[in-house]
């Protein structure tokens, strides 16, 4: 199975122009599943609520998100993209699966990074994963990192690769993830975005460094922090399925779940 | 207040001189809390249940604890010290908090590593965090690191620090611990062994590098791989109250526990 990232800059608010040079990039790659940065089409760094909805895409309504319907559909390819979700009068910091058949399943990240929770709602449906070609997938977003019960949730929910959008702000997530693979026994991708975006309100910069981690905690490959990478490696997903550290420890039969509170 | 750990090679199955060792290197010593290996009496690697029992203490009745205990009081400090409790027929792989009035507390190892499955019995006793003039210690044992419900459950207890006697002989503890203390905002001493356990059937060697890490995840020292090692630093526990990663996250209340499958 091959699989990969694209780690760019999107433009601030300019959808159309950050939607087609996602298509540039990935039409007629050679991959099964590409994983896109978190809000990869409207850009990061919004003002208040009323701007991130006027940003957001209703994703049964939206010719931005119908280009990437047809993109997986004319390569044959799976995309996780992070995206600003209209529900109603509601925005969600989303994550889609799509392929060729259409969109597979909306995640609503959980977990609402610092000043995200003056702009978007906390996600309100459960942590799912979802079987493509026989492999299962889960999604989080960015932020979710810190929260080991995302990760953990997944994989005891049989997910084989992690597909995780993020638009990193702080250094810590990259090495932390090496932690949620190896404690889990599963594939990370983090697509992270590089650049800034310079608002009337602030500046933000991100971290890029995107990154594929092994079930067994090994980094495959990390990009540099400021500059655009395309990157896919071929991948066994069910290396996946060995939860076994040493002979004798199964990291998931081994719980103690009796003696946790959580 | 001071804290710190030591980082011996205890000798196979020479209890006394073990204790002995440990007593010499501790007295007089400048500090309130010392973190000591895992089966910092005994030694490690037990052929049977059989030997590991027979290496054992009853904590009620042992002198080698009285000496720890009779170190804490003319020392006037607290000790976690790694240990193979013997409790009738059955052989715990603990760790005892111990201070100037006695033993404090016992914590049987949830989680055994390896072989230790063969030898000692699984923990059967709730986490718990101990409360020692005013500072809240939580105690784990070496391969707890590997499942984040150990430390969870502990900072959610209010552990400031966690204290961890280990005998690792993987690489993954040391760097993983520092996304636990990321996440939970604790400090942990991480008190392991090194030199090797050669005994007739097989070897072991232990990997060193005991540290300590701070509720920012970032690590304050970490000892070399086979070296002996005393160190003491001075730390504010108060630092890990404080469970904001940004001015709108506090890591503990951020969680949704309803989307938690665990």
């Amino acid at each position: 199975m091959k699989v990969g990232f694209y780690q760019f800059r999107p433009q601030f608010g300019k959808i159309a122009a950050n939607t087609k040079k996602i298509i540039k990039t990935l039409d007629k790659i050679d991959a099964d599943l590409i994983v896109l940065p978190e809000l990869a089409l409207s850009g990061y760094y919004f003002k208040d609520d009323k701007e991130a909805l006027s940003l957001a895409e209703d994703p049964n309504h939206s010719t931005n998100i119908d280009s990437i319907i047809n993109l997986c559909r004319d390569n044959r390819i799976h995309i996780v993209i992070g995206f600003a979700e209209k529900a109603k009068d509601k925005c969600f910091n989303s994550s889609a699966l799509i392929g060729p058949q259409g969109i597979i399943h909306i995640y609503r990240k959980l977990h609402l990074f610092n000043e995200e929770k003056f702009c978007m709602s906390p996600g309100d449906v459960p942590l799912k994963v979802n079987e493509v070609n026989g492999v299962k997938l889960g999604m989080m977003v960015c932020f979710d990192w810190a929260f080991p019960e995302v990760t953990r949730t997944l994989a005891m929910n049989d997910a084989e690769i992690i597909c995780h959008p993020s638009n990193l702000v702080l250094n810590f997530c990259q090495q932390t993830m090496l932690a949620r693979c190896l404690e889990n026994r599963v594939f990370a991708i983090t697509a992270n975005r590089f650049g800034s975006d310079n608002r009337p309100h602030g500046s933000l910069r991100f971290t890029g460094k995107s990154q594929i981690v092994s079930p067994k905690g090994e980094l495959i490959f990390r990009a540099a922090s400021q500059r655009e990478a395309c990157y896919i490696t071929e991948i066994n997903p069910t290396e996946s399925h060995d939860k076994f550290i040493t002979k004798h420890n199964n990291l998931f039969s081994d719980r103690r779940p009796n003696f946790y509170e959580l």
